[in-house]
């Protein structure tokens, strides 16, 4: 039976709104185009009419049909008959802000099961930020990024789960996380660390168990199957963390990573699209 | 014959002088203990009497013999009789600051030639900061932190040339510089990325063709080898770098690493040195 499981479309922040919109409008599209109807889930942030205003501003203005805004914002919300109240939707995206409100208000309630059975029928679910780290099974809730890595530099917490087998960091580049990444990897190297810098984004297939990357910078892979040695058992907290043997892949657009062949790969350019060689 | 190079001790910067100050302590050690000469050169720094004076107070305080001050303010003092001048010297430290500064006064003179001449045949010498990433034969003199690598992330210069075939950075993690030191990699994948957190240096032994990490953070080692695909010579600047099978090494003290094997490894600790699991 083929896997009809939806893609994903995870952001790392920042995404530019009024432009270009390359990752947004790839939600669109993703989405249906002309027929999306795109939910705004605004759980994650502080101000959750802001942010949806801000969304749906956004959406409509790259041709979605509808955007439909779906505020849950406590676990008593989160038990209405969602199929009922927004079985249309053909898309649903996460605000960024603070990922434990996401979990926290939402994770194990009705909605929750409602996103996962959707999502196992083709629902595409995205989310930017706070929206992107709760994709996974075990979430990043934060770190100190400025430091070398150490066994307390990052704390951990239970995601959303609909990608498992790996952690994600989002603003990536920009606020210098690879620390903190390299942490959460030395506790359990059989996940893989995903980090997306702002206005970038990863698909992810899940029929063709592979992801790829669109917008403006990069998303930097790291491969902990190799690693030969940690000392992530032993290290008291506060103490430098060893890792060695990790495998580090920087990928910018269009670039393709197949996470069950553990390989990049940059798909052929269509012929003329390439520049030659001066 | 056996290879006589002195040690180099490569320091991250920020490194503790008050307190145990262990790095600059083995400075002291490997430059003869009680017996030690270390010359101060502080043509990196922009306040020069400064940046001596602090050096001279903590290497006399960890018991030095004697700390002797190496004003080299210009091309024209640089081609003094060194020998005569400073031939006591049993270690050269050189200050923070400007790489460029040192490398635009020194670069090809007469005290160049003098310490590569001394450095063959046993001289310690140390730098921390610009001090350390004049090391190399190719400098990092600038790049941007906060983004993702780009072409242009990255400013490279000649440097003095003490340890070739490797890249070295400095205040690693706390300035979040993996970004730019993986852009200088993309360039020619044939040197080995040195990141030295602060308060952390690298001891090199030129005739094990090994370093050892110090202090109090890690070493971040980025070995190029493997890289299968890099877009270094086709993106244009500003263009996010694609660049893949980076091998990462996050390496506390005492670990080692072998430039010539290309492995890391811990030493055996002392018997009863180590804690037993729980």
């Amino acid at each position: 039976m083929p896997d009809t499981t939806g893609p994903l479309l995870i952001v790392g922040g920042h995404e530019d709104k009024a432009g270009e919109a390359a990752v947004l409008r790839r939600l669109v599209a993703l989405a249906g185009g002309t027929r999306a109807v795109v939910g705004v889930v605004p759980t994650a942030s502080a101000d959750e009419s802001r942010a949806v205003a801000t969304y749906v501003d956004a959406f409509e203005r790259l041709g979605a049909a509808r955007v439909e805004p779906l505020f849950v914002r406590s676990r008593w919300e989160a038990v209405a008959d969602w199929d009922r109240r927004a079985g249309a939707v053909t898309a649903v995206f996460f605000t960024g802000g603070d990922q434990l409100r996401i979990t926290s208000t939402l994770g194990g309630t009705r909605f929750h099961a409602w996103l996962r059975a959707r999502h196992r029928e083709g629902l595409v679910i995205a989310g930017t930020s706070a929206g992107a780290s709760m994709m996974s099974d075990v979430m990043i809730v934060e770190g100190d990024a400025a430091h070398t890595p150490t066994l307390n530099t990052v704390r951990l917490a239970v995601g959303m789960g609909f990608w498992p087998g790996v952690v994600i960091d989002q603003h990536f580049s920009q606020r210098g996380r690879i620390g903190r990444l390299l942490s959460a990897l030395a506790q359990n190297p059989a996940v893989l660390g995903v980090g997306i810098d702002e206005n970038t984004a990863v698909e992810v297939d899940f029929a063709r168990r592979t992801f790829r990357v669109l917008g403006q910078a990069c998303v930097t892979v790291l491969d902990g199957h190799g690693i030969r040695a940690t000392n992530a058992s032993e290290s008291r907290p506060g103490q430098p963390l060893a890792l060695t043997d990790v495998v580090l892949h920087v990928l910018p657009a269009p670039w393709e990573y197949s996470w069950a062949n553990r390989t990049p790969r940059e798909p052929e350019a269509a012929p003329g699209t390439k520049e030659g060689e001066a």
